[in-house]
């Protein structure tokens, strides 16, 4: 029999809502399992059972169950819980409680959730330097970055659902080095109230989840708009945008080989499958990304900088500006992202879904690193709905993602796809076994 | 002999460097103030006289003595601190303490400020419904909102600097009534971390004084761009535009002739004033700000919607979209709003500074409804700086301001002119009266 931690947060709803399976006995499948695992994995930077198993017992007592009742779920240590430690990977918070529950676990514990724990996070959710947390489909290789934690917890069944962040590629990364679905909302559709701030235009809460159905479950749940059009139930006749972006150069092997098996599979489907290139003014968006952020970490890491003098370079470089970028510089960079998301939203007006590399590549040896967000923080810039999804691998096993994309607020519609994709992707991947 | 508490910081900062003044006189003068005036004013959700001196002693007793040592601050209830209670004027949060100071609070602490207590917000800083606080310059009137106790607690000298927020005018317009400086900076350039959230792309901190001085005291401390240019030392020459903005028709009387006074003091002080008038995209602005407002605050404000049934009618409206604005609407207002963010970089560039009204006119009667937005919402929306300039008064007596703006970063650069500005329109007042 297959054990709670394993099912998806879909089915776990279904067994717990009817009767069938307690809160308790998913909070014991849960700590089974992380206690099996964690000397490996090292997901959590905060799990203690008891307090979980309290929390499932309360649940349980609950006549009135809620949408996500009983579903377990990993928080990113940037993110406020009530009742646990938000550390933030550094030594100024250790042990600091908030006290409030940010926006989005709020909502979570309304709907019933099962909140473990707190999941390893780069300091600040900043710096690209690893935690401690190894990717659970080949440990000696980083999880990706900034939401180590979240994604090898999802991967590995140490939760259901996991929250994370993206500033730069900090979800899709992770879920693409881990073989999991990782979904970055359109900029602002979830509230960020209660989350460590970075670059307040570019950071967007994250979810994690081991099926579309679940993203699609947490969408209904954040209260997403709706889809515009009628219910995506196949993939014949879909026009598919293949965007391989301004960083394409950057694709190893293992993510040119996906894309390449994608196509001729969507192809095989009867997917209508085009290229897109996009107008030139988008190659200069992953300068724009990074000037906007190191502009925007000036001020939000201002504090932690004068409280903390040996706080890592990464944050003096942004603090004191050391790239000299100009007011003119700042500008620019916001006048052409502007810009491009306007004009992103009338190229994409042209296909149902769009196709675009998740990461470089499958997830590099080490954990010192967590990776390259090139193909990431373009999307992050345009503020557009991005889902990772899983099914490829690289020679070597390891996994390796693709995302889907499209205009702000179509987020459902992007969810839809990346079921299809998803059950298409995970299909090619047994044939070729 | 002037009390401690009605000097501005940048004078009590030199007192107490130099040994002249302790923090704890600073403090018993303010708590003199607060309990000889709190029955009328009402400007403090929280106030603690033993908490205020002991950590007055405490700054005595440093040998370290920071920018801002000894400067008594008030922080808007929205604004998260660790020592004291934050309420945002709702039942949910009666009680509650996040634990960790907001990041602003967090570099004012670190300045050796003295934060004395939390000032009266409108239920969650949105809310027109006004709070408890009067006007101290008319107190049958508002102070404005929603930083109603920031603005009054500054103008009435129970604090010497006090912390806002503004999403539409909620700075600006208390600054006004109240006769004081108010400060919206440039979006982002100081963090936000720790406020409670409407609307990311409008929500901004605020600061208040009673000295254009202390503002760029405040500038210095946040580490706001330095001056583009010579430092600006006299209005002779200065090219400003006059600014009457699409929402003009609903001036009164005090801002017309407030107006009307200044352009003339300009003028007499060598400045070429002439009209600005915006192109016709900028007419949408208001429409476009409310529009994303309402987009922005539906997932601000989903959690506390669906925990407490019984809230305001302000946020039902805003969360079930009860306006019906479509995905459409929602994209071509932030179109709108980046297009005009552009075209004003570039309007702007033609003035050394723009002059335009703060506020529809002095303070409304009453104390149920904090007053009119319209004459700050297309600047919120776009982002700028803007400095409330005290100075003017209706027949009636009561204050009416006016602001001044220029391009994104160029903060300092309006406060420059606030206080050239401000010292003209004070001496215009002395001379009329």
């Amino acid at each position: 029999m297959t054990h709670a931690n394993e099912l998806d947060a879909t089915e776990l709803v279904r067994l717990t809502r009817s009767g069938a399976l307690s809160v308790t006995d998913i909070a014991r499948s849960v700590i089974a399992r992380v206690e099996a695992r964690d000397d490996d994995v090292r997901a959590y930077a905060y799990f203690d059972s008891d307090r979980v198993l309290e929390q499932a017992r309360a649940l349980d007592a609950n006549p009135v169950k809620g949408p996500l009742h009983g579903v377990p779920i990993g928080v990113k240590d940037v993110i406020a819980t009530f009742d646990m430690p938000t550390q933030y990977n550094t030594a100024r918070y250790e042990g600091c409680r908030p006290g409030v529950d940010a926006a989005c676990v709020d909502i979570l514990r309304m709907a019933g959730a099962l909140i473990v724990g707190k999941t390893v996070t780069t300091e600040f959710a900043a710096t690209a330097r690893g935690g401690p947390t190894r990717n659970p489909r080949a440990l000696d290789c980083t999880p990706g970055g900034s939401s180590s934690g979240s994604g090898a917890a999802v991967a590995d069944f140490q939760a259901t659902i996991a929250l994370g962040t993206q500033t730069g590629g900090s979800t899709i990364r992770p879920a693409s080095f881990c073989g999991i679905y990782g979904w970055k909302p359109t900029w602002n559709s979830i509230s960020r109230e209660g989350l460590k701030m970075y670059a307040a235009t570019l950071d967007t809460l994250g979810l994690y989840a081991r099926s579309a159905d679940d993203l699609a479950l947490l969408a209904e749940l954040y209260e997403i708009d709706a889809l515009e059009g009628a219910a995506i139930e196949g993939l014949a006749g879909t026009r598919i945008g293949i965007c391989r972006s301004p960083v394409w150069p950057k694709a190893q092997a293992a993510t040119q080989s996906a894309l390449s098996q994608a196509i001729a599979r969507l192809q095989g489907a009867g997917a209508t499958v085009t290229d897109l290139t996009l107008p030139e003014a988008f190659d200069r968006l992953p300068d724009a990304h990074r000037k906007i952020m190191r502009r925007e970490g000036r001020s939000a890491f201002l504090n932690e900088y004068r409280a903390t003098p040996e706080i890592h370079e990464e944050f003096k470089v942004t603090v004191e500006n050391r790239d000299n970028f100009s007011v003119a510089d700042t500008r620019a960079a916001y006048r052409l992202a502007d810009q491009c998301r306007g004009a992103f939203d009338d190229i994409a007006s042209d296909y149902d879904i769009i196709l675009t590399p998740s990461t470089t590549g499958e997830a590099p040896l080490g954990h010192a690193m967590t990776g390259d967000a090139s193909f990431n923080s373009m999307w992050t810039l345009l503020q557009v709905p991005v889902v990772n999804v899983p099914g490829f691998s690289a020679d070597n096993g390891r996994p390796v993602g693709l995302s889907l994309t499209a205009r702000r607020y179509q987020d459902r519609k992007v969810i839809a796809y990346a079921r299809l994709a998803g059950a298409l992707f995970a299909e090619r991947q047994s044939q070729a076994a």
